[in-house]
């Protein structure tokens, strides 16, 4: 391990989530090794930048062989820490944050919802549905919580107008990172990963999108 | 209504989400009307690109008044074509899929859920908790249903595996667009719009960042 994960450019870092997908995908079909080559050509990348990705993190192919899958994977999660567990909390417990709780992909990336905020009164005290163990929490026990649970993760599904509030406690709390699911742009400070889904934008980009391609394919008949 | 929608550039057109959520925030601090100047400020944009952008479909600023705010916003909304209902069917109801079921963020933005396929014919029949009226069929219904029900986009929550054959059927059977939560990239021809949400890879890169704040912060005391 004697990679320094700061060295590593972000956008390699980001390439390493993709070259992840690919090679589960190849572990999924019991493929052992694979070339440079082809997972350049799966991924629209130079097999000259698949090398120097995973050279960065101490990866090199074993000649005539190629990488091996399963040791590459094993690598890549431990750089991009998946591979540890990490606390986090819900804030907003309305019809997105239900969801949100219900899903079990943070769980698969190694983050753990040990507690749930929300600023309704009616809700608090509630077991939440889809965690074991965990009740609705008032806002102002935010802090303590966090701290006394090592909280490292804050995901924001309030409205639009709470969430940089929001954002601030968890700030102050001392969160490592925000992912922020209302549909506005939130600031925090650089010690702080910030990133942002909004659903809402990509549904607008998709509406325009389906609208455009309906009118361009049947003009007159439309009404939508 | 003299604006084609197809003359304005793709870049305005994301931009236009951008104008809208900040446009909502004023209408609901019932601010009327809004200066290009306040705007651009707000979105970290030249007040001159504001006025650009506004003016591709028609809309420009009142001497002395500047936009009035409610106007902008339909107006944006009718270009976006939010203010229309499309037809949506959703494929593969496991954890994430039926946290899309319950998501009420698709119906705001003028996407109705009515129809839901999975592959587990254990599923198939039962009515979906979040969707009044809706039961699951079997993928091999997927055709004859979008047409009949004039389906416009398909929303992917497959695993990642069964991604791209789900979007061939729906492809087929004539969705404009797709919404993909599969972690997984996609093919589809140019005339279906196809849009990626892949909450995996930000996860790892949000896990990658959570442990480099995390080592630089306190390196000794670590363990994840």
């Amino acid at each position: 391990m004697s990679t320094n994960p700061e060295s590593i450019p972000l956008p390699a870092v980001r390439r390493l989530s993709l070259y992840l997908r690919q090679l589960e995908a190849l572990a999924r079909s019991n493929q052992a090794t694979v070339s440079s080559k082809e997972l350049g050509r799966a991924l629209r990348l130079t097999d000259a930048q698949v090398r120097k990705d995973l050279a960065y993190f101490g990866q090199f192919g074993h000649p005539g062989i190629g990488y091996r899958v399963d040791e590459v994977i094993r690598r890549i999660r431990r750089i991009l820490g998946t591979d540890k567990t990490w606390n986090a909390t819900l804030v907003g417990l309305g019809n997105l944050g239900q969801a949100l709780a219900a899903y079990r992909g943070f769980g698969r990336k190694g983050f753990q919802l040990v507690a749930v905020f929300d600023a309704d009164e009616r809700k608090v005290g509630r077991p939440v549905e889809a965690l074991e163990a965990v009740v609705v929490q008032p806002l102002r026990e935010l802090r303590e919580t966090v701290a006394r649970l090592n909280v490292r993760l804050g995901i924001i599904a309030v409205p639009a107008e709470a969430a940089q509030a929001v954002a601030d406690q968890l700030v102050a709390a001392g969160v490592r990172g925000i992912l922020n699911f209302a549909p506005v742009a939130l600031l925090a400070p650089p010690h702080v990963a910030l990133t942002s889904v909004d659903l809402a934008v990509q549904l607008e980009q998709l509406s325009f999108q389906v609208g455009m391609q309906t009118s361009s394919v049947r003009p007159a008949t439309e009404r939508g």
